[in-house]
């Protein structure tokens, strides 16, 4: 039988000639991430094994943007027990406020992520590195310290969904709009367990960001991972940030399914998830009046440089709705710079927005714009449950940065073509 | 007998011809101002008056910029409160996040505040505005309910300390030096319920920036005011800023003092107060080593652009040292923008430094900083009480833009002259 993306790669990390669905197996660890919220509680547990130092002082990163900068005592702490311990550990990658970013963007900026990778991270979102061909996963902290112990992790193999996609996005419309539309479709446990493969000439129509966008939030589908294939645009992104020669893996011609989904790209329309859940979609014809209170633009998920180019290019020259506040977040110190000097951080603050340093902030109800009862937000973030951004009472819209943007200027969600053509 | 400077604008504001000190009076007000953690109990007694409406719409501003963006829940119920009440009231002077800043540096940003104004703040440093020839002083919570309703507020008319200032600042020498030394030579009650009246030729040598930053700081020396003679400067400032027509008082030939110090700018040295007092100064030789673990540039005191300009100047080519973060804080949205624009922000994030947006923050221990047990910050803010950035067994180091910005680069608090004597 042949073998999924996904498949290949955890036999190979695994020196097995070939694994089959629901195997157990033990797999090699490339890299080995944590934040400020998960990598204390492993540092605990890693402290316990009696061991001196880590597997390997290159192949652990850790990155505390969550909570960072410092929101309160008990966030400091945490960060203190990073920086600590990376300092003990002489650990190479270790990304402090002002050299850090959100870490699921830092890290294949960084060229921390190749193809063919298998990749850990004590944070659900560590899946966004599919984009790049790897196979990447979330983890608890337990496990976290165990591959920081031994560098390696125990995996059962998982079945797939294969995403056949072809043509192209029309204007306004993104990658986080395919992957809403998908988790819409199959729902929140629709891929349970499995890898979410994305194949098909559609593919080489999306951008690296677009793809990090749907990898990203593959969870929300109840993935074990989502995984694009390596093609030209990929390699392109490597050769500028990887100094590591990629490792291709495809699927075999005669590799199994559990299911096999088309999409044609062009069909995907701009689409909101309404509270409480990812999969709680509409499109945007379909959302009706829902007067908002706050905008935010950034994260893991949409905190690209063209995330915010295309916000930019919504609000170039317009002001924000007077009731509404609207928080950009670029995701890394690099992006930051490149958007200030694209002109973007004019055309956002001239409209009334703020931008803050990068981190994960308002995303977990964190901090950085937290909602009040009652408040409604419209964010390019990943996950609407209750209270994921503050009070239990108040809302979350997931949307693309088109979206979120053109919604912070009528101060109701809204259609980023329609505003556009309105100008 | 003669009066003061700030007597003067006292007895015109009580509709009095004189006003002699320990007097008790009753004086309207120009402009009353609440924040987002002050406000909210103001506007609770404002309700209990009966009154359906503030005195003057136009003359009451509303500035959420501590704990905001959101950094909590409360944080977002704080600021919905002025928020409503902003709207329910019409009034015109509240800055959400996106159009703010921290209210210090706002209010006579937006023209706010004019020579010879009466302006209470439920803040401490309401007294900043001192600096443009305005009697301002901070006030409790129910003094501000009391102000929003019949637009008066009582007061015991202050005697004061005169400073005479001659000579001319050094180069790295800033306001935040001449004050800290002032407070480190009269103690942090030394001025206790006493105008601080800055004048003499020196005046004329000091930058808008260096004297918001002087009479910012009063409060800290006990102060009741601070107060600086309206001149070219001022008058300068004003024309750019402020619609109004600058009303100027000068003390009298025969005003009382309490007592008359002279300061010759030219022998202020870079000076640091050491923890947990503003008093507990020592100049930049006499500092000893002491490693520091975050460097905040920024706030009410030290957010100005000139501020932000003399860090640049400072951290241009260098980097900060590994084990330091450095959070820059611009005090408002324009700031920030002229700061981008005059390439400050390029130096920053090529230092390593996090640019934050404008908010009090760390300042008061609320968010974007916040210190973990036994780490040392050197701040360009103003308080540095136990746990006043943090945690009760953390320190802040009270210093100018110069000083922490040399510190940043030295990981230790350093002296600007030897770390650019160096470059």
């Amino acid at each position: 039988m042949g073998m999924t993306m996904t498949q290949k790669i955890l036999a190979h990390h695994a020196n097995l000639d070939s694994v089959r669905p629901g195997q157990l197996i033990m797999a090699n660890l490339d890299l080995v991430l944590g934040n400020d919220i998960t990598a204390p509680v492993a540092i605990n547990e890693f402290s316990k094994f009696g061991q001196d130092k880590v597997f390997d002082k290159e192949k652990v990163a850790l990155v505390p943007d969550h909570f960072a900068p410092n929101k309160d005592i008990k966030a400091a702490e945490q960060c203190k027990c990073l920086r600590s311990f990376a300092g003990e550990q002489g650990i190479t990658n270790y990304f402090d406020v002002g050299q850090m970013g959100i870490e699921h963007a830092l890290l294949p900026e960084k060229g921390l992520v190749g193809a063919g990778d298998l990749v850990i991270g004590a944070d659900s979102h560590t899946c966004t590195y599919g984009a790049l061909g790897a196979f990447s996963t979330g983890v608890g902290s337990t496990d976290m310290a165990c591959g920081m112990a031994i560098g390696k992790a125990w995996f059962k193999v998982p079945t797939a969904i294969k995403f056949n996609l072809s043509g192209r996005f029309s204007p306004y419309i993104c990658g986080k709009d395919l992957i809403l539309h998908i988790i819409g479709m199959i729902g929140v446990d629709g891929a349970l367990y499995q890898s979410m493969e994305f194949v098909g000439e559609g593919v080489a129509n999306m951008s690296m960001d677009d793809r990090f966008t749907v990898a990203n939030m593959a969870i929300e589908a109840g993935a074990k991972n989502g995984i694009f294939p390596v093609d030209a645009t990929t390699l392109a992104y490597l050769e500028a940030h990887c100094k590591r020669k990629p490792v291709i893996y495809e699927a075999d011609s005669d590799a199994e399914y559990d299911r096999v989904i088309d999409i044609d790209l062009s069909t995907i329309k701009s689409t909101v998830s309404f509270p409480h859940l990812p999969s709680n979609t509409r499109t945007i014809d379909n959302v009706g009046e829902v007067k908002i209170d706050q905008v935010v633009i950034g994260s893991c998920t949409n905190g690209h440089l063209s995330d915010l180019q295309m916000a930019a290019s919504i609000l170039k020259g317009k002001k924000i709705a007077p009731w509404v506040r609207c928080i950009i977040l670029p995701a890394t110190q690099k992006i930051w710079k490149e958007a200030m000097h694209d002109g973007l951080f004019d055309i956002f603050i001239d409209s009334g927005c703020a931008v803050s340093t990068p981190t994960c902030g308002p995303c977990l109800g964190g901090h950085m714009g937290i909602l009040a009862d009652g408040e409604r937000a419209v964010s390019t973030t990943n996950r609407n449950f209750v209270g994921r951004m503050g009070h239990v009472k108040s809302e979350v819209y997931l949307a693309s940065p088109a979206v979120a943007a053109a919604s912070a200027i009528e101060g109701y969600i809204a259609d980023p073509k329609k505003v556009q053509e309105g100008r």
